[in-house]
């Protein structure tokens, strides 16, 4: 591969920090084109646009570097870019993030940063989800950035079957005390739903979603485990959701109503 | 069990032919409440709504039957019947459709049907969602209705661990010619992306999400083999993501950067 084509997109919108640090560490690489969602899609999950007409603009974001900002959701930026403003080129390598929040764990299904890179997989496209452990828009990339430019050279370097997936997530830890990365599985938490009911200026009654993440595994090989222990967590992920365990207990009860 | 609570929501909307076929043939089995979106959210995949609070009304729908219609995603609508409505109640079982369209093969991931009965088997709930692959308003939901109903049984009799997750497809057929359910591990297919360009009345340019499903899998044991061949598909699937196998690729790089 002499010069790799790498899409950036991200779910926290084209203005984030993260995914500047992201862009940045991707241009060191090859040709980069950046088509990100216009305003934060945070918990968007796999979601797409069908019922609503989808929006681009070419944007100045980024000194020297193609970018496009688009209505739509994470998945549908990936979608617009190889086939609308890359018409159907191939991508060598989708990069999104960095996340400002941690996508370890359950939080893969929600995450609209991941979602985004397993459509890029979906689409056969080798592609690296980042997350800083770190919601906040002031969070300092510095550590973040020196480990994916190493795994994202190690992803060049040794090129996997077309459309893997890696789930990256980084403690927020300055680079000094981070001790490494490891390969994990991904961890069976979830989320402890805590509604704050309230009532709107007119007097009606409405629900925020927030909640507490509860860890169910008490694994050593999880990216939750990595992650509380210093080390950066890459988990391989995919899209086939099967569950083989599953299909003889289903299979005992299915003759009985053929 | 001696009366089972089941919770019936979808993505289509609470008015959706499709939900009140399913809500009719859960009401046979147990105590049934119906928490569903006020308006179509077909697409939504995994969305959760985090920075916008969410409205719940209790709705009279269905003749005797607990009803209430979310300002929110599917997967929002779970969370609210389970922690607001049911106050944490234990739910026996989860049942999400029928789905006015198929959700087999690589759809499950960008399906607000299936992805309401994730979340629900996330909590721990076992969890159904029916897919009808008809996409008609008007679909004839009279031979899905009597296979939900059997699968349903068979589900409540054998109970499986927590939170187990099955997809559903049923073909668009009578009764006479569905020839019975078969267990499938998801098919191995993709969306190649055809966007409808046009121009609004201001004259500005916008990109509409059309696109072909292919089939890239000839194995016969996928759940779009079953269906092309005149079976209900069921499909065990499940919310670890993590790609196993990939794990030892990953391994061989991952020291030479620690």
């Amino acid at each position: 591969m002499s010069k790799p084509l790498i899409l950036v997109t991200n779910d926290d919108g084209i203005v984030a920090p993260g995914i500047r640090a992201l862009t940045e560490v991707a241009a060191q690489f090859g040709e980069v084109i950046v088509v990100a969602p216009d305003a934060p899609q945070s918990g968007k999950g796999h979601a797409i646009t069908i019922h609503d007409p989808l929006r681009l603009r070419k944007v100045n974001v980024f000194e020297g570097i193609e970018a496009w900002e688009c209505s739509g959701t994470p998945v549908d930026c990936v979608k617009l870019a190889k086939h609308v403003i890359l018409k159907g080129r191939d991508i060598d390598l989708c990069v999104s993030g960095i996340n400002h929040g941690s996508n370890s764990s359950i939080n893969i299904i929600y995450s609209g940063t991941m979602s985004a890179a397993m459509e890029a997989s979906v689409e056969g496209i080798n592609s690296i989800g980042f997350s800083l452990c770190d919601f906040s828009f002031d969070a300092d990339f510095s550590a973040a950035k020196i480990w994916a430019e190493k795994i994202i050279r190690q992803m060049l370097a040794h090129p996997l079957q077309e459309g893997k997936l890696l789930n990256v997530n980084i403690p927020k830890l300055p680079a000094s005390e981070i001790k490494g990365a490891k390969v994990c599985r991904q961890c069976d938490g979830r989320w402890v739903e805590e509604f704050i009911e309230g009532r709107d200026p007119g007097g009606r009654p409405y629900y925020w979603l927030s909640g507490k993440f509860i860890n169910q595994d008490e694994g050593t090989d999880t990216d939750e485990w990595a992650l509380h222990n210093g080390y950066i967590s890459i988990v391989p992920s995919m899209h086939d959701l099967t569950d083989y365990k599953t299909i003889p207990y289903i299979q005992e009860w299915i003759e009985e109503i053929n």
